[in-house]
């Protein structure tokens, strides 16, 4: 189930651990984040776009009771990374992974069938810095395979009407996630900042969006992530110690 | 000089002073802040949309050298209360308040002339409240002459290529204002949030965009009008205390 450059990271919750490369890209705070942002019913039919590691699928599944993931995944190695970490956390009932490009998805998983997406897509345009020189890095940082508007396009052609989108992107790629979004009919319903802390400027946002929406949205007060002693504060130590939220 | 129903209110900057009506609507903190937030340089030729009282052009003009100003303003009586403000700071070779609708305004005052566009729109669309008694009111608070569409429309019209526009706004109007500006290639550049305070949401935001500019954001570190216990924090007082940054 390991291979050499693999190691198994507990996860704080349900005694789920995840698969990780020793060395290269893993899962960061932004994903518990928005795994943390979601909110879902009993049924719901979800679908993760750029799964990496598998983390955001796992934590979802983890904090809910009767929702089915599929989580997609275009790097063969993140997919076949991700699938043993279902594995390992007996989720396979609950979860798929596809090693597939997000572009046209919904012609292998269907249209307009999904209660909730949700993506922490590359943040950065390809044009906007250096390429580092591992392409898997690459792959996960840089718009390389899916801009900002694939994964709205596709998240667009998922939902169901009515449906939710939850997504975690750069603040300062905000007018770029806004007008996409609404070019899309997914209306930003809510929105909150993470700020590193309170004397600092945002450097994440969390968006939830509705499919056929009208315009309206409420902020929610900022997430701060260090107090001004340096520590972190409780409001994110929350969210890291949701050891047990419900049994799966 | 004042009539009646008028009365003269100090403001703390170069002695100034302004005429306001003393129950109908008065300038309010959104308009400080905004002139707080625009910048000048020598020589700057500047439209306010919307002048109000003429609050932000007396503003501007009072932390800046050389700066020419002309405030637009839909109603008779506030632009003549305008005027007679100008008049008292002895501010009529710098500051002209012409009592227009900002709708095709530059025919009057010409096309791509101008430096510098600010605005304190109209915050509330038409059928989102109630709308009180006070027709004066109303045409202040709602968008009835003049959407947020309008004057950003009117600003790019105004503005030379480079040209800077700065806007507050309401933060939950977030999507309409970055959509629209960027629909009329006003290509926001700089974004400040300002709260309550660090334990609520943002409520208003300030924005400087750039006519013709590409895509590039950066975030402020929000500003916060009130400490925990309940006190203004130093840099709001530090905004209303400018007491005299140049001579005129």
């Amino acid at each position: 189930m390991l291979r050499d450059d693999e190691e198994i990271d507990a996860l704080n919750i349900n005694g789920f651990n995840i698969i990780q490369h020793k060395s290269k890209f893993k899962f960061g705070m932004d994903a518990v984040l928005l795994a943390n942002f979601v909110y879902t019913k009993r049924g719901d039919k979800i679908v993760d776009l750029g799964s990496g590691t598998g983390i955001i699928p796992i934590l979802i599944a983890a904090k809910s009771k009767d929702t089915y993931i599929i989580g997609i995944e275009i790097q063969k190695d993140m997919a076949d990374m991700a699938n043993r970490s279902i594995l390992i956390n007996e989720l396979n009932d609950r979860i798929s992974i596809l090693n597939k490009d997000i572009r046209n998805i919904e012609k292998i998983i269907g249209n307009e069938k999904y209660d909730i997406v949700t993506a922490n897509p590359p943040y950065l345009s390809f044009r906007s810095g250096f390429l580092k020189k591992d392409l898997s890095e690459n792959i996960s940082r840089y718009e390389l395979n899916g801009k900002l508007e694939d994964f709205v396009k596709t998240t667009w052609r998922l939902l169901k009407f009515g449906g939710k989108f939850f997504m975690v992107h750069r603040a300062d790629r905000i007018v770029d996630v806004l007008c996409t979004l609404r070019n899309y009919d997914l209306e930003p319903k809510k929105i909150q900042f993470v700020q590193p802390n309170k004397d600092e400027r945002p450097n994440i946002m969390l968006i939830e969006c509705k499919k056929g929406a009208k315009p309206g949205l409420t902020f929610m007060k900022p997430m701060y992530i260090y107090k001004n002693d340096g520590e972190y504060t409780e409001e994110l130590l929350e969210i890291y110690n949701k050891t047990s939220i419900e049994e799966v």
